[in-house]
């Protein structure tokens, strides 16, 4: 588990490093599907898996502005922000919470029960999904983006 | 782990559906990055899942073409075909495999190893980077993608 959140951070930091060759208006333009635009992902990732983690724990959350956070170096003070946080609570991880329940108060007024360690995995799952979408905005302006490879990252060293 | 392979053929399947009601030239049409196609992106996942599975355990791989898959029937008899083996293989995982060593022979002569748990976060990640394309193509013909979630669908019942 610890390992594929490792994975995310090791190919977020390869993508915010690609943001520093494009043009800035290349990472703010507005584009089909996923939240709209290269950066917008970017930012996105960062504080979706930020506000999972504090509301698992029962922290307040609130929800960021992306028009607030318009230059990689924005982007990057709100991950250095939120990083102790989500490192403390991933490297802290052991099996059993795995089924610790958490309770979710839907907007709608339903309550729906999920599990701590599907929350976990949709976090990985999302930045992984969001990733991919990263690799195709990054073809239409005719990049080559940051492998998306697991393997070769001596990430079980 | 297995939990996040029963999501990523719980997410395909709702894509092959998906496929049913949009015109096969959609579905065939080429498009910018990833491997270029809606069918083509769920063949390539079915295929790569496999062909990891097979080389893991020694057995032999063939790439297939895209070229005999144009159809979703035809990429469902592939699936169905692989089915079985990768099945087997992910039930019958354990945490004893995690840090078996993988020898791999490159094309260009070099010789690598990873961890068995490396490769199967490998195929994982595969999987859910190509589908996180898939629904920038569906936005892409103005139809909405299937949901991503990994919570909400019973994965720990």
């Amino acid at each position: 588990m610890q390992s594929m959140f490792r994975y995310n951070w090791m190919v977020r930091e390869e993508w915010l490093r690609w943001c520093e060759d494009v043009p800035l208006e290349d990472l703010l333009c507005k584009r089909t599907g996923g939240v709209g635009g290269i950066l917008h992902t970017l930012f996105h990732i960062i504080d979706v898996e930020w506000s999972w983690i504090r509301v698992l724990q029962g922290q307040s959350d609130f929800q960021e502005n992306f028009a607030d956070y318009q230059s990689i170096e924005r982007v990057r003070m709100l991950q250095s922000t939120f990083r102790q946080e989500v490192e403390e609570f991933v490297n802290s991880w052991d099996g059993s919470l795995e089924n610790q329940l958490f309770i979710d108060h839907l907007p709608d007024g339903t309550i729906v029960t999920d599990r701590w360690g599907e929350v976990v995995r949709h976090i990985i799952a999302h930045e992984i999904h969001h990733i991919g979408q990263l690799s195709i905005f990054a073809r239409e302006i005719e990049k080559v983006p940051v492998s998306a490879n697991f393997i070769g990252r001596g990430l079980f060293e």
